[in-house]
C-alpha cells in the first residue's frame, strides 16, 4: 500500500482484492499494444456489482481515474494504464448467471471470456456466433466495449447485434440496466447501443444478456489462391451469390509466409500473391455449388489454385493459415492499421492503398489480411529488427496520416473493429466530423461528469 | 403571415414553402392521436437539407420550437404541435437518392413513404422488410424516429436493424452524417443508434441509407382458432420450432368481430376466443411440416379450427383480418396501450393483464391483438359512444397506471413500437430508471441546447 489514497478504498471495501505489486501493475497496466509503459496506481479485482459501484464512488471522491479492464487483448491501447489510474479488472466476475431457452439469451458477468460464452451456448444447444482468434483470452465486457467483430461478421454481424441487454456502472457510480432482453422497446434513447463501442469511457460494463443463435450448420472450408487484388472482389461476389458464406477472409503471400515460417503446413507447392479462406454450409448440393463456383472463377482467371477441406482436421489446418497470422508476426512488434470502407468502395480504396503502401513502405515487410466481405482490411507493418521502436512508429504514423486521408475520401473508418483507444486518437477526425466529436464529448460529460472513466482514450475532454 | 416572427424566416428563406392557413395548421398539427387541439405557428415544407438547417438556425434565433413531421401516423402524439411550434414537414423531401447493389443499400430522403421504399427495393430485386399497415402514409423518417416495428419483426427485427446510416440536422443546426453505410466501424459512440427512437427530440432526420434484404420466399398464410391464452404460447413454440416464420400475429374474438363488422369475410362458421394469423415460407416440405404442426396442436387441444391460404387472394383475405383491426375500431376513438415484455415473461404477464383488464374494464369493449412472438401486445379500449372523451381517457389512464406497475414487475416496456411522445410520457419511469432518464435528459441538452426540438415529448427538461 504505497499510496495513501488507497487507504480510503481499503477502508471502504475491506474485502476488495487489491494488487500493488510491481509485476501486477505491469501485467494489468497494459494490453496487446506495447507502446506505453504501464504505471497504474493499483489494480482492483471486484467480485460484485456493488463493489464496482463502491469503487467508482470512492474514485470520484479521491479524484483517481479508472481504467476498466477485461482480457487486455486490445490492439488500440484502450486498456492501457500509464498515468497512475486504478485498473478495475473484471476477471473475477466471470460467471454465467442465467440462460433462458424461450428468449434464447445467456446472461453473464462481464469478465467471462468469449470462449466460455461460446461453450456455455453450445452446451445449451445454441451458439454465440461472434468469434475471433483471441477468444480464449478476451472478455465479453471488452468485446462489447469495442464492438468486436472477427471472422463471422459477414454472416452474424458484430458484437452489437447480440447484446440484448447490459448493466453499466457509469462514471457517476449509477447502475444502468439497459435493454433488459426486450425484443421491442421504443421508450427513448437506446443506452445499450450507446455503451457498445464506448471503450470504457462511459463506465464499466459489469453484466451482459446475450442473444444466442441456432447452432451453425456443418461447414466446409476452402482455400483459394488468387493472382491479384482485382480477382478478390470478383471471387467474393461469385461466392456470396452461390453459397451460404459463414466467413470470407483474405491474406497476402507475406502473411502466409510468416504463418508457414511459424510452423503451419504450406497449402500449395507454389506461392501466389493472394489467398482466400472461406467457410460455407456443407452438404451435397452445396459442395456441387462450391465446385461450380470454383470452376467459374478458375475459368475467369480469378482463381489459380484451390483446396477444399475433407475433414474437420483439414478445416482447422486451413483456418490456422488465417488465424495464425497475428501470433506469427507478434515478435516483429507490428504497427497495425484496422480500416474499413463500404464494400462497394473497396476496389478503389484497395487500389489507392496498395499504391500508397508500396510507395511509402518500400523498406518494410507489410502483411495484409482481413475481412474483405465486411469492407475491413488489416495492415500489419513489421518492425525491422535493427530499427528503434520510436523511429519505426514515427514513420508508420506518417503513413497512417496519408491513409487517414484516403479513408476520408472514400468514406471509411480508421477503426473497423479494434477501437480508437490511444493508438488511433489522432486520426479520429478522419472518420467523425468535428460536430460529431463535439456531441460525443458532451455525452461523455453526462455519464462521466468528473472525467475519470478511461481518460485520454477515444478523444480528449 | 399573421405572426411577425415568421417575417425573419421568410426573409432568410424566400423560397421556403410556408403554410399558415387554419386548415393546414390543423392538418399538419396533429397525428393519429386525437387528444390535443392542433395549434402550430406555421408549417414549413423544406425541399433540401440546407433549408432544414437554415430553419433550425432561424428557430434558435427566434426562440421558436420545432415539431419534426413525417406521415403523422403516430399513435403517441409525438408529432402533435399544440403550442405555437413550427411544424417542419419532410413531405416534399421524398425522393430515392441512390441504390448500391454491392452494399445492398438504398438511400432515400426522410419524407419517403415506407411503401415507396418497399417498392423501390422490390424494383431492384431486393426487399426492405419492415412492414406494417400504415405503410402507404407513414414516412421512413418517422419510422426511424420511433424505431417502428410491425408484422415482420419476428423474422427481420425493427427499423433500427436496417438503418446503415442517416443524416440528422440536430438542435444546433449541425448536419450529422452518421453510420455512412459501413458494416464495421468502431470509432466511438454510435450516434445512428442514438437517433433511432429519439422521436424528433435530438433533431430532424433528413436522409437515411437503408440495408436491403433478399426478397422474401413465397409464403403461405394460416389462420388458427385457439381456445385460450395458454394455448397461444404453446402454438407459437410449436410453429417457431418447425417452420420458417415470417409473421406470427394474434387477435381476440372482439378484434375479429370489429373487422368483420367493417366488411371482412368471417373465416369460420363459429367464433372462438383467440385467433392467430401466421405466415411462413411455402413449399412442399413446408406445407407438410405446417400440416403436421397443425395436427399436433389440434391433438394437444391448443388449436380448434384452422384454414391455410390456397392463393394470394386468400392470403390477403386472411391478413386483412389482422391488418384491418386498427381501421375497423378507429370510429370508437380507442385508447391504445402498446406494451412489451420478454417472450419468456409473456405467459405470466398475459395472465396478470387479462385479470387486470377484466376487473378494471368490465364496462368497456377491449380489443387485443399484437405480435406475440416479439413479446408485444396491443390493447385498444373502445370509447362508448355515450361517454365524454375526457372522462373516458381519465378512466383509461387510471388503468394504464396499474398496467405500468405490472410492466415494471415483469421487466417490460410501456412502449414497444409506438414511442413515448405525449401519450406515454407519464409512464416512462415504469420502463426507464431515474438514472437512465437523467442520462437521456443530459444527452438531449447536448444535441438540443436550447430545448427547441419537439419540446414536451418523451420527457420534460
Amino acid at each position: 500500500m504505497t499510496d495513501p489514497r488507497l487507504a480510503g478504498l481499503v477502508q471502504t471495501l475491506p474485502d476488495l482484492r487489491l494488487l500493488t505489486d510491481p509485476a501486477d501493475l505491469e501485467h494489468y497496466g497494459r494490453d496487446w499494444t506495447r507502446r506505453w509503459t504501464p504505471a497504474p496506481l493499483a489494480v482492483a479485482l471486484p467480485s460484485s456489482v456493488a463493489q464496482v459501484q463502491a469503487i467508482v464512488r470512492w474514485a470520484r471522491g479521491a479524484g483517481v481515474a479508472i481504467v476498466p479492464s477485461g482480457g487486455r487483448t486490445g490492439l488500440s491501447g484502450g486498456a492501457v494504464a500509464a498515468n497512475g489510474e486504478l485498473v478495475v479488472s473484471l476477471e473475477r466476475m466471470n460467471r454465467v448467471l442465467g440462460f433462458d431457452p424461450v428468449d434464447r439469451t445467456l446472461t453473464v458477468q462481464a469478465g467471462t471470456p468469449l470462449e466460455a460464452v461460446q461453450n456455455a451456448a453450445r452446451e445449451r444447444g445454441l451458439a454465440y456466433p461472434v468469434d475471433f482468434a483471441a477468444r480464449g483470452s478476451c472478455s465479453i465486457g471488452g468485446n462489447i466495449a469495442t464492438n468486436a467483430g472477427g471472422i463471422r461478421v459477414i454472416r452474424y454481424g458484430n458484437t452489437r447485434e447480440w447484446v440484448a441487454g447490459l448493466k453499466l456502472v457509469d462514471g457517476r457510480g449509477e447502475l444502468l440496466d439497459v435493454g433488459r432482453g426486450l425484443v421491442k422497446n421504443s421508450s427513448g434513447y437506446d443506452l445499450r447501443h450507446l455503451t457498445v463501442a464506448s471503450e470504457g469511457t462511459l463506465g464499466i460494463i459489469v453484466e451482459a444478456t446475450l442473444r444466442l443463435a441456432d447452432p451453425p450448420p456443418p461447414t466446409s472450408v476452402m482455400l483459394l489462391a488468387l493472382p491479384d487484388f482485382e480477382a478478390l472482389m470478383q471471387v467474393f461476389s461469385t461466392l456470396r451469390a452461390r453459397l451460404r458464406l459463414e466467413a470470407f477472409e483474405f491474406l497476402t503471400d507475406r502473411a502466409l509466409h510468416h504463418v508457414v515460417a511459424h510452423g503451419a503446413q504450406p497449402p500449395f507447392a507454389e506461392t501466389y500473391p493472394f489467398y482466400v479462406v472461406t467457410e460455407f454450409a456443407a452438404g451435397e448440393a452445396e459442395e456441387a455449388a462450391a465446385l461450380e463456383a470454383f470452376e467459374h472463377c478458375v475459368g475467369e482467371g480469378w482463381v489459380v489454385d484451390g483446396v477444399i477441406s475433407q475433414s474437420e482436421a483439414q478445416a482447422a489446418q486451413l483456418w490456422r493459415l488465417r488465424e495464425g497470422i497475428t501470433e506469427s508476426v507478434a515478435r516483429y512488434v507490428p504497427y497495425k492499421n484496422d480500416v474499413s470502407v463500404r464494400i462497394s468502395a473497396m476496389p478503389a480504396f484497395l487500389a489507392e492503398t496498395q499504391a500508397l503502401l508500396a510507395r511509402e513502405y518500400p523498406h518494410f515487410d507489410v502483411v495484409w489480411f482481413g475481412h474483405i466481405g465486411d469492407g475491413n482490411l488489416h495492415i500489419n507493418v513489421l518492425k525491422p529488427d535493427d530499427m528503434a521502436q520510436d523511429a519505426f512508429v514515427a514513420d508508420c504514423e506518417r503513413v497512417t496520416r496519408l491513409l487517414a486521408g484516403a479513408l476520408q475520401r472514400h468514406g471509411g473508418s480508421i477503426s473497423a473493429e479494434h477501437g480508437i483507444g490511444l493508438v488511433k486518437k489522432p486520426y479520429l477526425s478522419s472518420t467523425r466530423s468535428a460536430a460529431e466529436i463535439e456531441v460525443m464529448r458532451g455525452i461523455r460529460r453526462v455519464l462521466d461528469p468528473d472525467g475519470l472513466m478511461n481518460p485520454g482514450k477515444l478523444f480528449d475532454p
